[in-house]
């Protein structure tokens, strides 16, 4: 069952697709020429984990769904077709504090069948606190 | 910085220690006597993906965040000490639908600096729907 | 082009059938009732690190073996179908010095297309020093 | 035990430092002004996997020796101080044939005590056929 696209405004940008965008509240921007989906979130007290900064799992969800939208860019920058992860590996480089984060995906290889998409985290200030890679497939196949 | 032990209710249960915790809306076990915690979600739309099923990053989330509360049992059953997240790998076997899923951790290996933890996560038939692997350090030594 | 079978001798062992294999000098047991491969390493002075201890990426090697002939049991005792690694994620929990060292494939999750892989790697006195997880597919079905 | 630095040749070269070395046979590339480590290996059938190209095993090795060489290259260009993998992740986009593959890392993060380090191994023509990342510790400091 092939999906239809996702809603993107004029300006390039996804709202509160999924219950999952919406309860975290993230910003995608999948209208920038270079084809990479970008995820904006503004960091605040509800996404703190026990150290009171960011925690992993939302550097996780972000930097997974980056890729997984640049897969789709990838793949078809029209239809935009949903992508499975099968594997995802995060490295928590440094602390990330509060303010508007940013996770960008990067293609590195793969087919029609698989893709290999890497991700970056930055903090407000523009420096990498996270590093992510992923495992791709396109949901319209089946396992 | 040592940090306080986390507030645990008479049946070994932490309920919203965290921002993240609030908005996800998990349940902290860490009172089972073989000293692993669990992780608690009645997942719903609120946590759905663009497949319409659990996202991949809440389940890294919940999976992550059971490995780390293991290390702190595994380290210091009263104290609790925060455990930092090095990196952390996710296999997505399986879609996770509805209903009450659980993370739980095991530790592998390491020592005082370093636990090498993994995490199952369930669905809500019990069937093993995604596996983590992760590196964790306390927090209060300094990177 | 699917492949032949591996030779395999009367007590269910494969001996140098590749270059690889020739080369370190492992020897691979697929005949267990279990259907997990395993294998057996003497490890010596050629497989040390500049720690004076086994190689980390020898002991991604086994593991990542271990972990593709478990695949290949797993689909087909008989045909043993060759599997190609997409992702391996190797943890090292602990040093690994000389001696008889078995690493040893778990499959946990997937289906036809795509398999999920854990591996073990025990020291010549049982203890557990690293632990590898992975994403698999069929070599026969292209990418 | 601090160890004493690598035998380098005028070239900024590194010939069968370890067992390891030796019995794969590559030459290691620590003089380029980058500070980053590079790898050769002139890939023949003794490097094969069953499907006749590269280990993946062998591949992740070098990448993890080329991510461990670049580490203790940014941690003390001169003493070179030796690295240890906590965890390591390869992801495996193509086939690689025979000739001359090279193996690179590139430090991403971390600081004194923890290094993440990403590595890309491409074959003779050039083309990336493999990414890995790891975290990595000085062996100096004890676990």
């Amino acid at each position: 069952m092939p999906s239809a696209p996702p809603e993107i405004d004029a300006a390039g940008l996804i709202h509160g697709e999924t219950g999952a965008q919406k309860l975290i509240g993230w910003t995608t921007d999948v209208g920038q020429p270079d084809g990479r989906a970008r995820l904006f979130l503004e960091v605040d007290d509800r996404h703190a984990n026990r150290h009171g900064v960011l925690h992993g799992g939302i550097q996780a969800m972000l930097l997974d769904s980056a890729c997984g939208y640049t897969g789709s860019l990838h793949l078809d920058r029209a239809a935009m077709p949903q992508m499975m992860s099968l594997s995802f590996t995060t490295q928590f480089l440094a602390p990330c504090g509060r303010g508007r984060v940013m996770a960008i995906g990067r293609v590195t290889g793969g087919g029609r069948r698989t893709l290999f998409i890497d991700g970056e985290l930055r903090d407000a200030e523009g420096r990498l606190v996270a590093t992510g890679t992923g495992v791709y497939r396109p949901v319209a196949r089946s396992v």
